[in-house]
């Protein structure tokens, strides 16, 4: 497997050189809205420690992450009014990953709605911040 | 949410009432094949704590559950020679849920190889314990 590489884009989120729309974040990770959305209020879970992905991970680190994984399913589910949750975690590009530093995605999902891909384009940014603000009102209302 | 029954089919799976291709349990969960593969060595993961799905899971059996899930992608990327691992985590129906307890998709993946659709049915038992034994022997092989 690849080396990390410290310039990826979500270690350059993470230490702030580069923007996102932040939603959460904890001692551990940090959860922002995904700009090429697959459904509304997709949203990637990034713990702060470096890993390339689930494989080379401390699983420490994946203790401590999964419950801000849980928190941000809850919250999109109740922002969205949503009928399910899509947690997906892709290793390498053959699984689907893009960015080489360990991220859950979190999607709210609707009945007869498909997913569209994750390649369909970046949001526009008024439309993220507004959803931004459906989960953050959500994560407020939950204990 | 609907309420929790404790006679879904993997709550009577782990208390040995129906049987299943067990690769790897330990006091928090047990790792199973699919026997409705999307590629071969398709794995589930299974807390034993009771929870519809992560939902309404307790925040420390996801802990105790996410490094069994990391354990058991290691292996089917080393058992299948893969490319890629795929960790997929269904939160009710609209996400593709079908089993309403707890458990994380753990799928090994080839470039230029799409998943199987869940429902193209019933993998042949002898497939099943073959592609078992390579997993279980990438297990023994690893720390």
């Amino acid at each position: 497997m690849a080396e990390y590489d410290n310039d990826n884009i979500f270690a350059k989120l993470l230490r702030g050189e580069i923007p996102a729309i932040r939603l959460y974040e904890d001692e551990h990770a940090v959860a922002i809205m995904d700009v090429m959305p697959q459904a509304p209020g997709h949203v990637l879970v990034i713990p702060r420690a470096p890993s390339r992905n689930l494989l080379d991970a401390d699983p420490d680190v994946l203790a401590k992450t999964i419950p801000v994984v849980q928190k941000l399913a809850r919250a999109v589910k109740a922002a969205f009014d949503a009928d399910g949750v899509f947690v997906g975690q892709f290793n390498e590009a053959a699984a689907g990953q893009t960015v080489y530093h360990l991220h859950f995605h979190v999607v709210p999902r609707h009945e007869g709605i498909e997913m569209k891909r994750h390649s369909d384009g970046m949001e526009d940014m008024e439309v993220l911040k507004a959803n931004a603000e459906k989960i953050l009102t959500a994560l407020k209302a939950s204990p």
